[in-house]
């Protein structure tokens, strides 16, 4: 094999690492990829530990011990973060994006996949040391950034659906109300999905009453998945007593103000 | 600013390429964030370029000119997706994947981020010439898949929804027939979320009779959009005559043989 120089093996690595985000790496691998010895790739990681740490742009940690070996945590610094959610912010509040009844439109911004995969790298670096297994959310608008949080994760992210489909095999459904259409609906999940005790982190887009989340929750404890955590991407400010009590917010809602076309919005990051 | 070492500019340099694929990038935005040479970033990149080839990791186009830049084009070598191909099919060909009704359990794996995002990359490495502004699937399945390829291109992605919700602003209907369902359904877009003239890619997990690409098709005329293209992971051999002409299929699905237990599908890349 040509020899590799210091240079490339570090493009390499780090194309490596930013593929899949949260995965152990062993140094094996990159071992097998270079064929160049350990003590020279040791050197190699601890380049690049120094400079994503200087720069803020993520952290590589070090698992010791025979299963051990090196997890790219794709988190951003705060200060990154806090400007990322700021200018979504600014953004939701252009009056253009008030609709007749007082609805917010955010289709297009949670649909964005390079706002969707900052958003989804917030929420991973909120959620890590919670260990999910899986993202779980429900279809349609929670996908975007459920699967983005999932992928900033390393773990596979489960859909609950309104409608079932023969190409889903078995399901458990269950019904709820969800506060923001105020009707009766239910919500089915793959008997396939989850595994009995796996942890599942609930991601969704927007939160009123919690009636979805609470669904989501009853849904999982039906598969005895243990909850680890819930993430929204907006909660509304009123009612301030949602059906679940403990959430990830990153952004509220205060109001939206249809006379005056104003949008209150604020970053809670 | 203390002064930031070349392998420590290279590993933050593959931190923004690896965020941002296909996005065009200033020499100039590097420039801002090291405080160093154009020239000095030159040489960064030229070492950049050649290790991403020879490893087969993905390309850096250099664009000349006033609005020049350098975009990371995320596409892994041919004999790379093919591995990837062959052992997704792999996978889908156990047999415990056979549901009643001949369907094939495919929720799992086109949910799974890892999976969704090297097979968004094919999808985006096939596509990328043709230019597109933004990538259109139809909820639900098809979102997944949908959200990877447009992250991997750069480009927004919409999605048509059965089902209107009022948070969508005012929409554009139409009503179409799918093959697997074998009845009337109705898909809706946003008229906010597409503008006129603009280069659509079709993107879904499944096509049988085509019926569901033939009205998106037929929703995106209504917004004047320009199809560039249709992809789908899986188009079954039959029928053979699709309602859509063009269309590039990751794998195809030749027969679910319900009584022998066998799946017979093949990669198509």
């Amino acid at each position: 094999m040509e020899r590799i120089k210091r240079t490339e093996r570090i493009v390499a690595i780090m194309r490596v690492f930013t593929s899949n985000p949260c995965r152990l790496i062993t140094l094996g691998e990159f071992v097998d990829m270079f064929g160049c010895a350990k003590s020279t790739l040791s050197e190699d990681i601890a380049h690049i530990k120094s400079s994503l740490l200087k720069m803020g742009m993520g952290t590589l940690e070090t698992v010791n011990g025979t299963n051990g070996g090196l997890r790219f945590l794709p988190f951003n610094s705060d200060e990154s973060d806090r400007l990322i959610m700021e200018s979504v912010c600014e953004e939701l509040k252009k009056n253009e994006r008030i609709l007749p009844g007082g609805y917010l439109y955010t289709t297009d911004m949670f649909s964005n996949p390079k706002i969707t995969q900052a958003m989804g790298e917030i929420f991973a670096k909120h959620f890590y040391a919670r260990k999910p297994d899986v993202v779980v959310t429900v279809e349609s608008m929670g996908v975007p950034i459920a699967s983005m949080t999932a992928k900033a994760l390393g773990i596979p992210m489960v859909t609950a659906r309104h409608n079932i489909k023969a190409s889903e095999g078995s399901t458990v459904t269950i019904n709820y109300v969800s506060a923001s259409s105020n009707r009766m609906q239910s919500m089915s999940l793959s008997r396939r999905l989850l595994h009995r005790g796996e942890r599942a982190l609930i991601i969704d887009d927007f939160m009123k009453g919690g009636g979805t989340a609470k669904g989501i929750a009853d849904l999982l404890s039906e598969f005895d998945a243990e909850i680890v955590g819930t993430g929204v991407i907006i909660a509304t400010e009123e009612p301030k007593k949602k059906l679940v009590d403990d959430f990830y917010q990153l952004m509220t809602l205060y109001n939206v103000d249809t006379d005056n076309k104003i949008v209150d919005i604020k970053s809670r990051i």
